[in-house]
């Protein structure tokens, strides 16, 4: 199976202007070759949550070996940045990522604000230019992992959940996206067959309401031979479909319906699941769908389920239940209590609570839209900060502390106590710091601004969290996607759950260093000097 | 300038699962070759508003011809799709668009709830598999060019517009899809240098904060020469602006700003634009903009003006405008009170309006988020139904009268009555019906669901909206995105604006020809019989 994504939007034109614009002015200014350092990272956990799962490093990996302008996107850029000088264009013509650095969190590592997701280190004109790819690459995957993370757990960890946002989508690599990141965010499959094929993502998928128009009669069937489970006895499936409706006295069903769920069934008599609200489905689509279940049931094939696509589910889920137990008992087939109902109208995070709430029959939601748009918060704001040129240390001010970047060269740990199994906390470092977290060893742990908030540790156990991923070419490699996945699941599983109540979640707690604290504040006053007020 | 979007994503495998699992069973049913009929639609419109521009058709006019489905996919369904029997996959091999015919509205028709945007016409399993990626292709560009139409109105047609999402898109291909279909919504410009390339959209862009970080002192600068605009006298531009400072009085500001205005100058001494809000928009980024801009003013060139990226936009933008109008009577530079002021903060259709009533002074909008995401309402509901099989109208049938799908081949026809030029209504009328509207003929044209909602029509003139573009191939060329772009705006200014309004627009009329009219309330009748409930 094939695993290459080839996407030839992936290039360094897929930028801003401002970048192209910037780099014309560094290169006019005799600075784009600095070394620079920059941070790209978030300030808000998205959803109104506190963590965020960090996603799209694997894409960023195949962005960078093709960091190059074609001569045809030198050509175009030529025209448009109109009165640049062509010593420029030559240099564009060099750029590439031989001399960048990058490092970056695991794919899949829950990551929290401040902490950087992704460090780039290299000439300051080529670092400017990977804001844009870098931001694109990032955003999206990392929103619709966390999301996808929060919907498992709403609906918790028994559910199956299937990715169904194909058509709802950003066009078609927005579905690739959303099939890849969801799965990493800890959903089962998805109904999306691109994906499938490109990941090696389980796939899922029945029949749509069209399916069920497109029978009119019983006669529409040409084909109605089908084999018991064993291959030795064969009926005419409707005839006996038929026999059995008397049997299970579903007689005043709609016909056209039970005539496609026939069809079904003939095609996949393993493993039969029917949508069931095409009609009316307590009054129709479920009867039909038992009389074929247990038809298939008798031929010694054991059916799946039923789909609903409308209504209300929470009622519709346990009336199906019940007439599920009660047809069980019945005709002696106590499993069919246990058949599957997948849920599939415009679910989304509160729906489900809604229906947890009004304790639903749903073993499988298939979720679209609110998935893949993420409705309740679009964007994740990530954004790419300057914080070291040439060696000096950069700051963004801001009156608003939250803005304030963290300046210099940072990497992160993170640290476990004795009592538990969970982290404690993330704590920030200058990269060349004598003073680094160890094992066993008294650690000071400050909040980046209430000056009073200090902690000590002596950590069980201290994760680093940021490898270098590029340095000229690939220096790591980005695990597969079932890895990816299974790392999630596993911090997932180790965190203090209080960091994912729906209701006032625990913020996690992200600290500095002491060192890097003093570095911090004592820059911030130096840099921002009283403005003089005429 | 190529023109080409590769994609390789875009493949018969960009579906969902059940497209497959039911054209396996159409195929098992022998049903595969029913000749079938499919509608595309949507059931409201986006943003509680009363339009739609249809877009994604130049998209599904690329899928088209690819739409086969490799050795290579085949393979992966194969392993897939197990039990599935051998012949359906030489069937697979041989699926491709040459049996299909496909109407549609041209792109960037105002279209309306009801109207098909798309027809398909093959067989049921073809026309099956299609259903998945003409939603995909069409619902987002459809929902994003009436976001930035919307958007445009809001503004206010004298203001610019440009798009800023590329780094909040879900990923590359939804990043070059919203400049592409902001544009054909009236946007100006983009800042996504891979669509300008693409699409010859109109670039915009000028630097970020991490630029003015970027810049410790004027010694920075190592290439300060600036010839004035004739070419004739050169200058130390850093001494030239560090006396015009003195000139100007503003020697309170931030130097590293200011000099980082300087460098930008130098390359970009046409066109001067700053972004003034990395320290303090009013004491430090407005002064020492008009302090380079002055230098630049007395060397012959035109600076362009500024750029907010925080704060209180509408409040700011006066302020700014205030000082800009000062500065010009004072230097004897009138103009300067013109320069423009562009606002780029999060911006979104209720902060625009909430700026209009405060009476802000900007010129030019970026907007990036809140248009490529579409947060109000981040996906079109547009659904594919089936309305006929082997010449047998079909309905997909629902307790609620919106769901309820019009049965049959059916094409619109927009109406102009005489005494504006504005169209009336559009009318749904059957294709093969002998009674279509004509000029100055009367005609009757009914509520779909309101039996004595009747309204008679002579019209003064009558578009037909369906077009076939594909018939076994190509049969209409979809004009290139500046026409598309000019229809659109065209038709906002032909429409009677009632249906624009902000708060209670009108809504178009959307009709049916008498004669469907009885032929949708028959068969709804005929094939929802009374359910006996026992």
């Amino acid at each position: 199976m094939s695993i290459k994504v080839t996407n030839s939007l992936v290039t360094p034109l897929l930028t801003d202007k401002y970048q192209l614009t910037m780099a014309y002015a560094y290169w006019k200014s005799k600075k784009q070759d600095q070394k620079s350092v920059f941070d790209l990272f978030f300030r808000v956990n998205p959803f109104g949550g506190e963590f965020t799962i960090f996603a799209g490093l694997s894409e960023v990996m195949k962005l960078l070996p093709n960091f190059k302008f074609t001569e045809d996107e030198i050509d175009y850029l030529k025209k448009d940045m109109v009165g640049c000088e062509d010593g420029f264009f030559d240099y564009l013509r060099s750029v590439d990522a031989s001399q960048i650095k990058l490092y970056a969190l695991n794919e899949g590592t829950l990551s929290f604000p401040k902490i950087p997701l992704i460090r780039v280190e290299g000439p300051l004109a080529i670092s400017q230019l990977l804001e844009t790819p870098l931001l694109n690459l990032i955003n999206y995957p990392s929103l619709l992992a966390t999301n996808s993370a929060r919907m498992k757990m709403v609906s918790g960890h028994k559910k199956t959940l299937l990715e169904f946002g194909c058509r709802r989508a950003q066009g078609p690599d927005g579905a690739i996206s959303a099939s890849r990141y969801s799965y990493i965010g800890g959903f089962d499959a998805t109904s999306n067959m691109a994906a499938g094929k490109i990941f090696g993502i389980p796939t899922k998928g029945t029949h749509a309401h069209s399916f069920v128009s497109s029978y009119l009669t019983f006669s529409d069937i040409k084909n109605p031979i089908l084999k018991d489970s064993k291959g030795i006895h064969e009926v005419n499936f409707v005839d006996f479909v038929l026999q059995t409706r008397k049997e299970t006295g579903f007689t005043h069903t709609n016909d056209s319906e039970l005539a496609s769920f026939i069809g079904y069934a003939l095609s996949f008599p393993n493993g039969f699941l029917a949508l069931v609200d095409t009609y009316d489905t307590l009054l129709s689509g479920v009867p039909n769908f038992l009389t074929v279940a247990y038809a298939l049931h008798k031929l010694g094939y054991k059916p799946t389920g039923i789909r609903l696509d409308s209504g209300d589910l929470a009622y519709l889920s346990k009336e199906t239940r019940r007439m599920f137990t009660e047809f069980g008992k019945k005709f002696n087939a106590d499993y069919f209590s246990k058949l599957t109902i997948v849920a599939s109208n415009d679910l989304n995070e509160e729906s489900i609570i809604d229906l947890n709430k009004n304790h639903h029959e749903i073993d499988v939601f298939g979720i679209g839209t609110h998935l893949v748009t993420c409705q309740a918060q679009p964007a994740l704001g990530c954004v790419y900060k300057l914080v070291e040129i040439d060696g000096i240390p950069r700051i963004k001010l801001s009156n608003q502390l939250i803005k304030v970047t963290i300046p210099g060269k940072k990497e992160a740990y993170r640290l476990y106590g004795n009592s538990s199994r969970s982290p404690i906390l993330d704590v920030l470092v200058k990269t060349d710091s004598t003073q680094k977290p160890k094992v066993g060893e008294r650690f000071l742990c400050r909040d980046p601004s209430l000056e009073s908030n200090r902690m000590i540790l002596s950590p069980s156990k201290v994760v680093p969290l940021h490898h270098c991923y590029w340095d000229g070419k690939q220096a790591k490699e980005v695990p597969q996607i079932g890895s990816v996945r299974k790392y999630v699941i596993d911090q997932i599983h180790e965190m203090n759950p209080s960091h994912f109540a729906l209701k006032k979640p625990l913020p996690y707690k992200v600290t500095l260093s002491d060192e890097l604290y003093h570095f911090l504040h004592d820059l911030w006053i130096k840099e921002q000097p009283p403005l003089e007020i005429n």
